[in-house]
């Protein structure tokens, strides 16, 4: 879950406006014509959240992934579940998978805490030893050498469990919340030479993420995620709203895929917002025809992180 | 699980004779009778393994407590789940909850660390950073300082959450496999004033159980727990066995617990041993009707730790 609670901190951050020389600092080309598209290409990615939460998202992400319409996800490394989705990565070099860098555990009966060593990171914990219930509660306390601390722990025990993560994001939004937090996620990924998802839509929110771009970082055009004000029975309308509707460039749908069972219920108890049934929801969608069938009729082609990380590989060059 | 673990730590140990003296440490009435039963009264506990492990094991588990059959059960602190039972074990005071102290993390994709700070029980981590995976690797690196920390902090931390013990068992018998576990173990519950869950039976195998007791400690006659080596097709019969000769004194049954559901075998998967088919078969038998009757067609009567506890606060006096 990301998008929500990102967007709410940024509106709810002073509605700044862009600074007018910010766009100047991107390149001339779009993203979509630097990959090699031409600039009216419908470009998405269909990306699943939280993959290592829990065995039921695991299990239903790989499901879709394996139908190639879901093609990209990413991965909570302090999750119990880890060691489950870093097995199939080993085994699964081509998917594209990123890491969904967690400065939260935000349910109830179930909860985990940080990669590294507590004594070193206690910005980054509840009362329980846990890490902070919400993004907001997580924004408000940690320090951010701590964040950085964590999130790089989290990047290299990917890497000793041999996954190879294509790029960078933040559960719950958490690395988005203010200036600081930004700013940090965004020097993780360039000396890892991993894109971080980040959408032009939100520059005129949050004044600090333009302000901290780079020519040469990675921005793609918008991000799309269901939100708790849409009823269960207009699921697919929406979807099938957001896709008919596609602009061109590059487009992430973020998903959230699990099977409403015993685990997942349990886990996400008395939170239907990405609940177990929310999830299944999405599963059932996005492991379907019609959605697919979508793509075709609208001229819209998948793309992955891993593509887009090759921008980088080149301007290295 | 714990007594195969033990049992085989027990028999690799050096066959070592019972001081003759070590029976004259314990008081000449038979912790039977300090509890107020004639000397050939039958009592059992049925006591469930492994909860907090997992919303399956905590489920199926509160469902065999809640038929009362099942009257004991120990908690593992540092486990994911463990929020839920302890919610549960807040609601309901009167259920006989100790804790499973845990130095091991001993399956494949669903792992656990410490609750102490990892920096500070760096002996007690395997090399990607949770618990050992067998009680045996975790005897052979540990350091009994860390072991002595980590399971104090077990214990405050269960506090903490509101769950006030009623005795202390090891997970996987990873605190019975030497002296220096065994004496860590027994100090901690001394000092806690908690009975540890030991066994006669055991003492002709390790020396170091009968020689390290006092009197005052808290010693039932025997543990009967179902091994690997009981076909499915047995399991019944393995039990109804164990009931109809079952011997005077106090013995316990360990029984594991759980659903055979998708989390509980993607969570035991490659380890069919202490399996989601083995905790299903565990359940089905200890909610039936038939172990009920024969308990009490053999004047079998149950008592609990916290009744077994009783002694200790007396011995205060």
């Amino acid at each position: 879950m990301l998008i929500v609670f990102l967007l709410s901190a940024l509106y709810s951050s002073p509605p700044g406006q862009v600074a007018s020389g910010s766009t100047d600092r991107q390149p001339k080309n779009s993203l979509a014509e630097r990959l090699g598209y031409p600039p009216d290409a419908k470009l998405l990615i269909i990306h699943a959240d939280d993959l290592g939460m829990a065995h039921s998202v695991n299990s239903a992400s790989v499901k879709a992934l394996e139908t190639g319409l879901v093609n990209s996800a990413s991965i909570m490394v302090p999750c119990p579940w880890f060691a489950e989705i870093a097995a199939y990565a080993r085994t699964h070099p081509e998917a594209d998978f990123g890491l969904h860098l967690t400065l939260t555990s935000e349910w109830k009966f179930y909860r985990w805490g940080p990669v590294l060593s507590k004594d070193r990171v206690t910005t980054l914990l509840d009362r329980d030893g846990y890490l902070h219930p919400t993004e907001v509660q997580a924004a408000a306390r940690i320090d951010l050498r701590e964040v950085e601390a964590e999130i790089r722990a989290q990047i290299a025990r990917a890497r000793e469990f041999g996954l190879l993560p294509t790029h960078l994001d933040s559960h719950m939004g958490t690395l988005y919340q203010n200036r600081g937090l930004f700013e940090t996620l965004l020097r993780v990924g360039r000396d890892n030479r991993l894109p971080v998802m980040i959408s032009r839509e939100w520059f005129d929110r949050a004044q600090y993420l333009p302000s901290l771009l780079r020519p040469d970082d990675i921005v793609i055009d918008r991000v799309i995620s269901i939100e708790p004000n849409v009823p269960p029975e207009r699921w697919e309308e929406f979807y099938i709203g957001a896709i008919k509707s596609l602009k061109p460039g590059i487009t992430q749908i973020i998903v959230h895929l699990a099977y409403d069972d015993e685990e997942m219920r349990a886990a996400t108890i008395e939170h239907p917002d990405w609940g177990a049934g929310w999830r299944q929801r999405d599963f059932d969608l996005f492991t379907g025809e019609k959605i697919r069938q979508l793509l075709r009729e609208n001229n819209i082609k998948l793309i992955t992180w891993r593509e887009i990380g090759k921008i980088i590989a080149k301007s290295e060059r």
